[in-house]
């Protein structure tokens, strides 16, 4: 497909370890409830399920963000539950208790009934708001795609939503891990077809979302998350028309275990706060560029303190290549916005300073 | 105080890292909701609080699970929010939506009401129970005594309840970090006088629970939550009428700092189940006893692979001195009791293998 050319490649060439003038910033959820003109265009479309599922809006969404801060990247608006419900799991959002499936993953029927799901199908939606997306952007900055990592999305389809204690999908895990596996090597499976869609309608990185990868112990998560991430990783595209297209895989409460989420030839590694980077950095060396790691709720704080915390992270990093500045989880929703400016232009200053 | 001399003196042992027959074992919450006739009696005191204000019937639920399974240590069943409620805070129980406080701490006025709770008043029904249990127990097994960190029953006093972000409790500890300080250092006093009530009044062990210290930055868990618990430890009654009482620190999250938590002089640590114990004892050595780490989710699994996953463990830390076996969490609610039983026979048996 033909895009404008992307004018700002900071956050690319960071996840390729490769020089740029400052240190690029993006933050997790960025689209979302915290800014007012996100809530406007939610109310608009109905359910949060519907304004995914609108490319136009899931595209004003995706936007808006980049009319306020000066950010170096834009990721897709999406929800990490799109695949389970193009199979046909029966996606819905119950409010304050959030995702749920009408139909969850329990016995080996239901395994047996999983399928891959055609991205061009029933998940077209997804790859419409990536191109309309990148047309949208003309190239200001580059567009990440996302997924759900395997592990964390047969949590949700075995639970039948979120869960406290694991019950179900651990209890298989434990009992049955041959079934586990074969839920996990379906959705893996899916998860290719889903990313490398994406990039072939125009996102330019793409990120894996390992939100619960953090509750296994050291041999599960080896056995049931990263093997499947790295299965992941070996069958993407990482060169599309040209362009090499970096993975970032995040483990959220994963810090323990950095050294194998680095070999499986992502280009980078995301980062909750609770590991100092400068001991990441140590830990990994040049092997992948890191990304992350402030504490969300360093946003609640004034704007000096906001502006201290940037430099010290930034200072922590030092003058290498291959940082990109996040917070270590989603932004929370009652943030200020104007608290989200301070940081991203304290990133770019401090990044400018830390290089000379 | 005159009690029954002990019998089975295993896991005092084992946090001593003296020889002992067997590794010892004892479980998060062994007295809870999974056993019906905690249900039962539960129901007899009315509320939760109900029950732990009831000296007697405290006493019949910390001694239930030992009726059923061969453990070798009871701990004292109450809440970990009995100092804030004693600080007139104003604790209750929505059903469903876990603890609340009435009287958040949120402004200097509310820090300024602060008070230490003298233990032999507002919290005699706690010291009540612990004399009562000793001697219900007759020397069967060590009774253990507990309390919450200060760091984390601060969270539940200035958000009032449980969080999902610590929006106030981390505002306040990234914008105004000495106000934090004024908190802790007065939970922390109340936690010493708290926990040295409970050992004059026969616990022969304590614990403390740091459930949240876990959701903090590497720096802030140092400053905010070891700092105190350390503090603690240094305050607490090591040798009480000729007996030595060991001390174990758990922080839920915590496994990236156990050097640090080793390092402040209690005598165990706990581990949840996201580290290795063999690789937590590589890295603390024989400076402390290990407490842990089973994921808790084995239980729901079968009795073979219960057994299997308990030999691994056993067979992981070695013949070494110094492991009191646990899950690396509360037993979960809806786990079979039967299956307890498999386990604590297990850790016994293969336990007494190991050391052959």
């Amino acid at each position: 497909m033909e895009f404008p050319a992307l004018k700002n490649d900071r956050y690319i060439k960071a996840l390729l370890k490769q020089d740029t003038d400052t240190t690029p910033v993006w933050i997790m959820r960025q689209a979302g409830r915290y800014l007012p003109e996100y809530k406007e265009t939610r109310k608009q479309a109905g359910s949060f399920l519907d304004l995914c599922m609108n490319p136009e809006l899931a595209c004003e969404v995706t936007l808006q963000p980049l009319r306020r801060f000066d950010l170096d990247a834009a990721i897709l608006f999406s929800d990490i539950l799109t695949i389970p419900d193009a199979m046909d799991l029966g996606l819905y959002f119950s409010e304050g208790e959030g995702p749920k499936f009408k139909n969850p993953i329990r016995t080996q029927a239901d395994i047996k009934k999983l399928f891959v799901p055609d991205p061009s199908e029933k998940l077209r939606y997804v790859t419409d708001a990536v191109t309309l997306i990148r047309h949208e952007l003309g190239g200001q900055v580059p567009l990440i795609g996302f997924s759900g990592s395997p592990w964390t999305l047969a949590t949700y389809m075995i639970e039948g939503g979120s869960s406290k204690d694991y019950h179900h999908s651990k209890g298989l895990l434990y009992e049955n891990p041959a079934a586990l596996h074969q839920i996990l090597d379906v959705i893996a499976q899916s998860v290719v077809l889903y990313l490398n869609a994406q990039i072939e309608a125009g996102a330019q990185s793409v990120m894996i979302f390992d939100t619960w990868g953090g509750v296994l112990s050291p041999e599960a998560y080896q056995e049931f998350s990263l093997r499947y991430m790295q299965q992941i990783v070996e069958q993407l595209h990482r060169e599309y028309e040209g362009q090499t297209i970096p993975v970032t895989l995040f483990t959220k409460g994963g810090g323990q275990w950095i050294e194998l989420i680095a070999d499986t030839g992502c280009n980078g590694v995301g980062l909750d706060w609770t590991l100092s980077i400068d001991e990441a950095r140590k830990r990994v060396g040049d092997k992948v560029a890191l990304q992350g790691n402030l504490d969300p709720n360093v946003l609640y704080a004034s704007a000096e303190i906001i502006r201290n915390h940037v430099k010290q992270l930034i200072e922590k990093f030092g003058n290498h290549n291959g940082h990109v500045f996040n917070l270590g989880h989603g932004i929370h929703q009652t943030v200020n916005p104007d608290h989200l400016k301070v940081l991203v232009d304290a990133v770019h200053e401090f990044g400018r300073e830390i290089r000379q």
